[in-house]
């Protein structure tokens, strides 16, 4: 017999969801206004500011047993969080290429948070906007309409999905099932290509030394001839040249690969031509900055940061796939549990974990949906014109500037110098000037090697940086450099203050007072 | 001569920040407003909807060139994508091994989204509360103090990590160098692994064939003498056995494998003992489950998600690994623009880029933070206790309903079992019931395949289910399964307003009337 429904019935059964909700939700509606607050006033606080060992301390504890109420957890995110996050917020974050996020793309968090959807799967509307996406994805490539793709952490796992990809179209499906014994395949790229392609190279099993890195020219961008030169000798060697990587955008100098080239070159080679444009994808917005991407269209994959140059808070990366056969065969997979239907909750076709290493995965395309809804694809592309066209005055100010040297041409966005009215170490010095802005809170540019010299990068990539902020981080470069060439042992003494001063002249840089943070307020803090 | 600073002023510059907040701040807090009533409300609606036709096409579009006002966006959100979710948050959603998420966790992703922190390196708070998370994972499994770790999307992910650091550990770094060529290394783990793992294997170039999925025994745990039978057996071939993946919590039964075992004969073999804990790992919580892991604290590495068991919204995977060094040597560069200075923004060592193929990571760490120190861990152990509760009440009744067969024992929270009260192809039947159920919006078990015949699974993840939700879905699969074997060609009857207003009388199903969704209301509405 079966018992009556309800017998039990919630006896004993305790959720995760408040009694009363009214507490949460206030509590809710302070942080909107507590995040509104912060991102409003940006401009008044320190770009970064260096963590304190107390609070970091204060941070370290056990496994909390116990519950603690949400608005003191709250507090600590506010005393011990907030204020020592990266900086990318600020407009005068310089520093590596991070984008500055956006208002609308928080509110979405807040939205895909509620909703806790799962887009490994499934037949429900979340994924659907995936879909969307992707297919704005590859209108914006020039890709055909039918093309595979899918959204992921970061260019990292879009670049390793390529390199799996081409492995597959390469040696087919069956290496799925036996591996790359034997294989001996071999890629191609730029030598000042990013980081995680040799590092795809390696988790798929090839090995980095399988991925040659090809000279480059002045501008930065890999010499045809020499590729050319290297797949005849490596099929010379008996190897199997099967992949090679353009990049769109270096993260060192922003170089852009002859993309056109490379597909001619991909073509006669029989290779599968990828395309790293992690940031200079989203050039493709562009029309004035489009025409430096002809090619990309030709790609046989394209991977790229919406969290870039789009400014879709992180993380959310992509790839897409001209063919989606050969995609979906690199990942597709059929387990009992996953099993598909052709109704109910596990329709719905190709499911997004069938394309990637990711079968667990939130809802990130919601903040990309609702970023380039909202703004408008011609706004972002408009952002991106907005920081080469900064670039490009900034280079012109470091050319006019006797103390410093500029080390690389301006392709997009990065603009790379050194302070050089010094005599002695000055890669060491610039590392120091650096490490002194960063500190300081003044601006965050980063440093960068080029040809063998250490040089200040600032890469222009948030939506709210504008000239004065530019003058501001060129004008403490000066000052610092100055100080520290003068006396090495002295520490500097170039006050936040006065710069901020001179920024708020200019009424761009708020009506607050000085930065706030106690010791942080001054170059002098900084060790030589 | 340097332009005075300043010189071009903010003039032409836009911003992706609006001039006057006040609209989109409004916005905010409506939003708030509305997940908190979702999540209020969660019960008067169904678990799950598909989404109709026309409004998948309306969904579509070419990619937005000129901008809409958010408020507009928004409402599309509230009209195409918000009641077709995946349906994961609702109490009776019992499909596949989804977690319910919470609504602390909502409100992390608000703060993380402002935030804008991209985690992949750095030094900064964002990245000293994902070291935080990282030592409380280790604290849980018992793991030493100094064990390495680092968030991912989730398991899939996380075991790959796993794969990757059990290879570079059994060849040495130069395989990140030279490739896996003629290295024939062969792992092991239970025929009913999580699919996640053949997949790794092919990812890390070794192939699916090189995992050796061993025999079970009729608890669904991996049989030792088998296992100790291969690995003898491919030593003897010349292969080099270097992983045993077990299984803590299979994703169709739940089953746990006896990991003190797996642990002696990984010690003997001298082989990486990896753990999949994907949902099963945050039994550790829970001091009535945690025998069930005895072992897990002497793995090597664990990989497992807290977006399951532990309620955090997705993603949030995690990846323990017990010796730092080799974590770090598997994943660790060291490319010249994040070169680590002893001090500034780009110091603080090692980076949680170098511990997986992410290098952009959004800060999922937030929301696992908040949702451990509001909740507590021993509230989230004792959900995990209460869903195993309810799974064995479920059970109870199933085994005392004649129309219905158990097809699997209950270790932690799944329940197997079909309906067997009608002649002909019970998996078709069954497959049809489940899809039946959740296209009613009544409930949202799935189907999996278990000792070759096709279940009804029910797995209780969710920290909002009850006894009467269990009620409720096993009334409606009688109802369905009754109606769908006496006539198989007609449609069933069974109305969801009748399931609902039973679950009403016992008052834990809100106030409001029946669901509002025309046509879904009821089961007649599907297909045979």
């Amino acid at each position: 017999m079966a018992p009556r429904t309800g017998e039990h019935a919630t006896a004993g059964i305790e959720s995760l969801d408040p009694v009363d909700w009214s507490g949460l939700r206030a509590l809710g509606h302070r942080m909107v206004d507590d995040m509104f607050d912060h991102l409003e006033h940006l401009r008044d606080g320190p770009v970064w500011q260096p963590m304190p060992d107390s609070l970091r301390q204060e941070l370290q504890s056990p496994l909390p047993r116990k519950p603690t109420p949400a608005d003191v957890v709250y507090d600590d995110f506010r005393r011990l969080v907030q204020p020592y996050a990266t900086g990318n917020l600020h407009p005068r974050f310089m520093g590596w290429v991070h984008g500055g996020g956006n208002p609308v793309g928080m509110l979405a968090e807040l939205l895909a948070g509620g909703l806790n959807a799962n887009l490994g799967g499934r037949d429900h509307a979340p994924i659907e906007v995936e879909r969307q996406v992707i297919r704005w994805a590859a209108e914006m490539l020039g890709f055909p309409a039918d093309a595979s793709g899918v959204l992921v952490t970061g260019t990292s796992v879009a670049n390793l999905i390529g390199v799996l990809v081409a492995r597959s179209a390469s040696l087919g499906p069956s290496v799925r099932q036996i591996g790359v014994d034997g294989a001996r395949l071999v890629a191609y790229t730029s030598a000042v290509a990013h980081g995680c392609l040799p590092r795809a190279m390696e988790m798929a099993g090839l090995g980095r030394a399988a991925l040659r890195m090809i000279e480059c020219d002045r501008n930065g961008r890999m010499r045809l001839d020499m590729l050319a030169q290297r797949v005849a000798q490596d099929r010379a060697s008996g190897l199997r040249p099967f992949l090679v990587v353009g990049t769109a955008g270096t993260v060192d100098i922003g170089a852009v690969d002859d993309l056109a080239a490379i597909a001619d070159l991909a073509v006669s080679e029989r290779l599968w031509f990828h395309v790293d444009g992690a940031f200079g994808a989203i050039a493709a917005l562009a029309p004035g900055l489009r025409p430096l991407l002809t090619g990309i269209e030709r790609a046989d994959s394209v991977a790229f940061d919406f969290h870039k140059w789009a400014q879709v808070p992180y993380d959310a990366g992509c790839i897409v796939v001209r063919d989606a056969t050969q995609h979906l065969e690199t990942f597709g997979a059929e387990a009992t549990y996953l099993k598909r239907e052709d109704r109910g909750l596990a329709g719905g076709g190709v499911w997004p974990c069938d394309l990637g290493p990711d079968l667990s995965r939130g809802f990130r395309a919601l903040k990309v949906w609702m970023t380039l809804s909202v703004y408008g694809a011609d706004r972002i592309g408009a952002i991106a014109q907005q920081t080469c066209d900064l670039a490009a005055a900034l280079a012109q100010r470091v050319d006019r500037e006797p103390a410093l040297q500029r080390l690389a041409p301006v392709a997009l966005n990065i603009v790379c110098f050194r302070f050089v009215a010094s005599d002695g170490d000055l890669d060491r010095l610039n590392a120091d000037l650096v490490a002194d802005l960063q500190e300081s809170g003044i601006a965050a540019p980063s440093t960068t090697m080029v040809n063998g010299v250490l040089g200040i990068r600032a890469a222009i990539v948030n939506h709210r940086t504008n000239h004065a902020d530019l003058a501001i981080m060129v004008d403490a470069v000066l000052e610092a450099g100055r100080i520290r060439a003068a006396k090495q042992k002295k520490p500097p003494v170039i006050h936040r203050g006065q710069v901020y001063r001179e920024a708020s002249r200019l009424g761009d840089a708020g009506t607050r007072g000085p930065f706030p943070a106690p010791g942080a307020g001054t170059l002098a803090a900084v060790p030589p």
